[in-house]
């Protein structure tokens, strides 16, 4: 066994690991050695706000394998027959003599170990804000385990008051959900616009909503300016604007960067666009010896062709086996990029995408029709929940570009089907006759996603034209005088409203009460419902009834994000 | 609106509200009448199993929208401007003179209803066992409002103590489930070697090991031979082997079958195969004028070309509204065909699949592979339930044929993966790199069902060789000389075994006790774990040690569908 090919993995959080084992199963007779520079290996790395939150409490079970063994040194050779040196960093590589050089970061003594082929898989790092204060005490990300196991010290203790999350990203939302829990007074400041950027606007503010009505407090466009402190220990974050938020505890959370040094310096091709190592198809940098996969990668997007960096765990895993299978052995497998799918739990809320979102979709060039689509996930007596989608998809083609949810009900499941739907080049048409599992414990008879799709069908088809909330909400706002019919019961309107000056009038009594509306048949109205479904069906008989200027409010009240009355 | 299309619909539970509701949204000027021989309309009747289950109480909410106005004649005129007949039997079609000749259920009075565009949706009819006693009082089935009503009367007096579900088909363990719930004691009797049909051998038997797990008894390949009863009420159901079983209720749930007799009255094409109503790309029957939709028309298969009766309510809707667009308007809406999905809830499991299963497979001629693939559906810091799943592959192409998954894991999502891949016509290897939503709560870092394609890919390239259980188990039973290897940690072993004369060496230890094993390196051993990860690590490790027969047992204990030891 000892005249293998020698294959040198450095990184052992996920992408690293993955493609170890994968090159053992392939190959017995490798020798598979992996450069960890942390003292943990193959950490759970996405379960950390979970830990942190108080969802379990076991610390190692981020460490373990599902029967409960340690994955430490002595597990990767015992049970898979490779060596494993943590707390080592890989300092340089020599490509010409394919060595890497390695220092032991407890004893400081270095050495080199040779490789047949190397596989770089170091990561990501947290970006901090440049802004005066980053080195205060109280200032943390959620990264590593050792963050891990600060904030979840600081959740038990329950001494700390106020904390600033900086960065509405996906774990700056899981991070605002972990603390809140623990009874900490959470601020998230996001310096864009909105929350979670893979969401159009008008999702994200129905997300900060929920936030909002969780306790936590959400501040858009607003970035921070410094980081206060007395004594070296932060007191404060204080924003663009002037606001400063007193905090003893601030968590960046803004985004992270492609570890490259490594791979810079020994001469690898570094991308321009997303800063990642560039790799082929076969997760190959420019130096045929040398593969990379994970957090420190850029791939391509799918549905644009342009690189990303997809900093996800589970892209990272499906990286790691390809180049295991293509480091180890004579086989050519493929990665070929990303739909940059992502889901989040946000409270009792999920949120996820696939596929590009509008807003990526016009930057990319699209032309695009969109709608937004209300609706509960399952019959209403099964105890349905709520599901606000936005599809996205090209206009004249119909190609589907993109799913987004949110909401209390099953997020996650429709946006697996989308991203299913985009691998497989699907249209809106074909999404309209999808052949689903139906039961009423698991979804309602026509499934949300075709539903949705089925109203951008019409929609594509001329039969209904929708107009966004957040259009309504701006011209209301600039004093148009514009006729918004509610054609809910009135019961529905005595419990919730939206309180833009509509007019109420019950769909089912629609026909009789036509001499309600402006007589003018050329005046827009607008209709809606909770979901507008009724709205449709109610625009629908406008239309047949001469008005020609007959818009529905998509997603209904459902997905209105701005106040409403009662 | 006098002058408008006369389209006229018959039947009035799923497909056929669907396609009214539709055909008056996309044109209101189009007259449209229902006519209904039961006396409510748009009934959730897949919900129940459900309402008899006491999973809710009130009864009208299987008839409501969703906010809780009942779907009857007056407001399907209110809200849609759809006239509704109720109790009213459509007699007999004039294609010539197109005409509905009706008859009231009530007065029975007859009268004529002209038609431009006819609708057919007559859904279909349980199918009786052809023995002896079928008109006893005491059997039922679970078909109409009437069934339910009956049943949960049934379940509330709580005075039945034993009763037989005949069929276990999806209706059937939903019955038994509901009653069983109630405290009456089920047997299921089925025909065929298993339950649930879609479902290949292994994991339908994995499943009714959960039935019975949960009090319900099941007896497979034994048909009804007689109801016995005495003085016109049920005591008992014999079976075909002699048994007799004691009983005060039997629910037949042994399947439907298309009502086509008012279409083959009118000269209208029944198919051969499936005996439902054959119709075009367009729901189209062989007059152009007359469409089909439900329960009661035949559908290619997507997969295989041949058509298939699949009386899902999902379809119905589907089909019903592109019935609508096509009999409303000059636009050519298609309903390609099905995959034939479906999913159940079985007590604490649930059960479905998609496409094909290796015996459907296998008897359509494809040359396929498949694996079966135990796992749980998270991290197992965040509160995992296994899923067991199957998939079944074409031999070459790799293209996916099918996916089926039973346990108390999300079912329902990865069946709704496999389903939209299979629309998008993805192969196995597709599946090994998709990009699917991942988060601690929702799935594991690489879900189920790429791991499960995973799996199969490496038995695909050789690198894997599967058993399955039942082999395993049939060869064991006939005395034959196998050496079988748990590769689970010592703890593992002592909760739980096969008992089937297997070695436990841990595969942590096995580089080390490779001793213990048959030295003759030609000698067949099979290798497994709890899930067979393990087990797969160790077969590797046999073969580089010159082992050349060695086998991993799929989905390892987790698939055992057997008894086991402790």
């Amino acid at each position: 066994m000892s005249e293998g090919r020698r294959i040198v993995v450095i990184g052992g959080s996920a992408a690293g690991p993955k493609a170890a084992a994968r090159a053992r199963r392939v190959d017995q007779h490798a020798r598979v050695t992996i450069i960890q520079r942390e003292p943990d290996l193959s950490m759970a790395s996405c379960g950390y706000p979970y830990y942190v939150g108080g969802f379990f409490e076991d610390r190692n079970k981020l460490l373990c394998t599902p029967t409960g063994v340690v994955r430490d040194p002595v597990f990767f050779m015992n049970t898979k027959g490779i060596e494993a040196r943590t707390k080592t960093e890989a300092v340089s590589i020599d490509r010409d003599r394919r060595v890497v050089r390695c220092r032991d970061l407890e004893s400081g003594e270095e050495d080199e170990v040779p490789y047949d082929k190397l596989v770089i898989a170091t990561g990501a790092s947290p970006v901090m804000p440049p802004v005066p204060g980053t080195d205060l005490e109280g200032i943390t990300t959620l990264q590593s385990m050792r963050d891990a196991d600060l904030l979840r010290r600081i959740r038990d203790e329950r001494k700390i008051k106020n904390a600033v999350v900086v960065g509405g990203g996906l774990i700056g939302v899981e991070t605002c959900e972990a603390l809140e829990l623990a009874g900490i007074h959470i601020t998230v400041v996001e310096m864009l616009p909105q929350i979670l950027m893979f969401l159009d606007w008008e999702l994200a503010k129905l997300l900060e909503n929920h936030m909002k009505a969780k306790g936590a407090h959400v501040i858009t466009e607003n970035p921070v300016s410094a980081f206060l402190g007395e004594e070296g220990k932060l007191t404060g974050v204080k924003l663009a604007n002037g606001t400063e938020l007193p905090c003893e505890l601030a968590v960046v959370a803004a985004g992270v960067r492609p570890n490259v040094g490594l791979a810079g310096d020994a001469g690898l091709d570094v991308g321009s666009a997303a800063g990642g190592i560039v790799v082929n198809g076969e997760m190959q940098t420019s130096d045929p010896d040398i593969y990379a996969a994970g957090d420190c990668v850029e791939i391509p997007n799918l549905l644009t062709g342009r690189s990303v960096h997809a900093p996800y765990g589970d892209l990272a895993n499906l990286q790691g086996r390809v180049v295991g299978t293509n480091a180890a052995g004579d086989e050519h497998d493929t990665f070929p990029g990303t739909i940059q799918t992502g889901v989040c739990k946000v409270f009792d809320y999920a949120a996820g995408a696939t596929g590009l979102s509008e807003r990526s979709a016009r930057e990319e060039g699209f032309d695009v029709e969109t709608v937004v689509h209300a609706e509960p996930d399952k019959p209403g007596f099964m105890g349905a929940k709520l599901i606000v989608m936005k599809m996205v998809a090209e206009k004249g083609s119909g190609r589907l570009l993109g799913v987004q949810c949110i909401g209390p009900g099953d997020v996650s499941k429709r946006i697996a089907i989308g991203a299913m739907a985009l691998h497989g080049k699907l249209t809106v048409d074909d999404l309209t006759v999808a052949d689903l599992p139906y039961a009423p414990p698991f979804s309602p008879a026509v499934d949300n996603i075709i539903a949705c799709a089925q109203t951008l069908q019409n929609k594509m088809a001329g039969r209904l034209r929708g107009i966004p909330a957040r259009e309504v909400k701006g011209r209301v706002d600039a004093g148009e005088d514009l006729f918004i019919l509610d054609v809910r019961g009135a019961d529905e309107y005595e419990q919730m409203r939206l309180g833009i000056g509509e007019v109420l009038v019950p769909l089912g009594a629609l026909r009789k009460r036509l001499d309600e509306l402006p007589q003018d048949r050329a005046k827009e109205i607008i209709c809606y419902c909770k979901i507008s479904l009724r709205g449709y069906e109610a625009a629908r008989l406008l239309e047949a009834h001469g008005w020609t200027d007959v818009k529905v409010m998509e997603g209904g009240i459902m997905a209105w994000p701005f106040a409403r009355e009662k």
